[in-house]
């Protein structure tokens, strides 16, 4: 493998920094649109070949997304890049979803917590929204992976703690792209309960409720997980 | 922006994703050596053009490392991308160093409790040399910093929960990179008393001891940095 050089890598590294520089100073928001390519090597003045290969370093880093005939833009995704944690290099995935919901277990009551301090009159209608969703999937019977993640999602958003929200996104999306057994977990679990709960006491600004219901809503999820895990392992015996 | 177009970026996608299942599927670890570039041509049956996308793609990602002149390797970075958390993007951070912190007050003491159950004997002694060099930095009047989070990254590795482990390598990366505060906090607050006390914590299989240890020692930073940025705030007005 002879690609690329240390030089042209260098120039290439450069460029994919002046293009961050550029948008952080501007303050651009997700959705926003870039320059062209043209006014790009205006600015930066590098060859075309270097600048696309920033391009692709940045859209790889979901910092970019270029939308056919429309132009380069902003990723929704914030530059939260895939698989953030490197879960699919993390091989014995046995206990893998354990471990994850352990870290939820330490976080997420103390989000529920702030929720219940922070959370916005907007915010608050949405969870009511996503609530009443959940109830009309688990009466129609239709999955509700997605409608569970985005809840515990804007609750974090809730929080009012940015680090809190980006961490919740890596560690909900994480357990939507490489954990099987949650799914069939929460469809058994007390979801829609303890969802409505979690909601009133946000309403209400409860937080130590809002402590408590997050905690019992994931360990009712943690001890039918552990049992599935303890089955899984006597029926390889 | 005309690059690259739909055919090719889906052809390039699919052979991203064959290399990592190449990798999963062979458990492979970081260190360890790919096929070489002709190799991988026989395997995948695409373009060497399209094969270096892969590749490039997988670099930006920190799946990949090339070194010159001796090959393609997994990266030591484990998949775990450059400022995973997005920060980058985050834009009013008089702030950010609080959230950052109260995240790492959420787990860090309970990641020293697991490390006190869990820690191995080199994981212990590993901790050892590293408060033993903390200790000549101060005496030596040197910069601590890569010693000190290099020990709280340890901690975290040694609680046996490797989401929680990538997860404070994450969080303790960021605050490195993006975060000028910590930096002169961490030259005031009781560094040496506390690494010390949580080292000794762990050694005697002390978790409740090393929870309220690596409390105290967080709350310090807390503290220090609360009141700076009062400070900031009032010299502003």
């Amino acid at each position: 493998m002879n690609i690329p050089n240390n030089k042209s890598k260098s120039l290439v590294e450069t460029t994919t920094q002046g293009i961050i520089d550029y948008i952080t100073e501007r303050k651009m928001e997700p959705g926003d649109k870039l320059p062209t390519e043209t006014e790009f090597l205006e600015i930066f003045e590098v060859s075309r070949g270097t600048l696309r290969e920033a391009f692709k370093i940045l859209v790889a880093r979901n910092v970019l997304e270029i939308r056919q005939g429309s132009g380069t833009f902003i990723s929704p995704n914030k530059g939260i890049p895939d698989d953030p944690l490197g879960l699919t290099f993390i091989y014995d995935d046995h206990t893998l979803a354990l471990d994850l919901l352990d870290v939820r277990l330490m976080l997420e009551p103390k989000i529920a917590q702030l929720a219940a301090i922070n959370a916005t009159d907007e915010q608050k209608e949405r969870m009511e929204v996503l609530t009443q969703r959940l109830t009309e999937c688990i009466n129609n019977g239709t999955s509700y992976a997605d409608v569970d993640t985005e809840f515990h999602q804007l609750v974090a958003e809730a929080s009012g703690n940015r680090v809190l929200s980006n961490i919740s996104y890596i560690l909900i999306s994480s357990i939507q792209k490489n954990i099987a057994i949650t799914l069939d977990v929460q469809k058994i679990s007390n979801t829609l309960h303890y969802h409505t709960r979690i909601l009133n006491d946000i309403i209400n600004a409860d937080a130590v409720g809002a402590f408590y219901d997050m905690t019992m809503h994931l360990n009712l999820l943690r001890e039918f997980m552990v049992n599935k895990l303890h089955e899984k392992q006597n029926s390889s015996k």
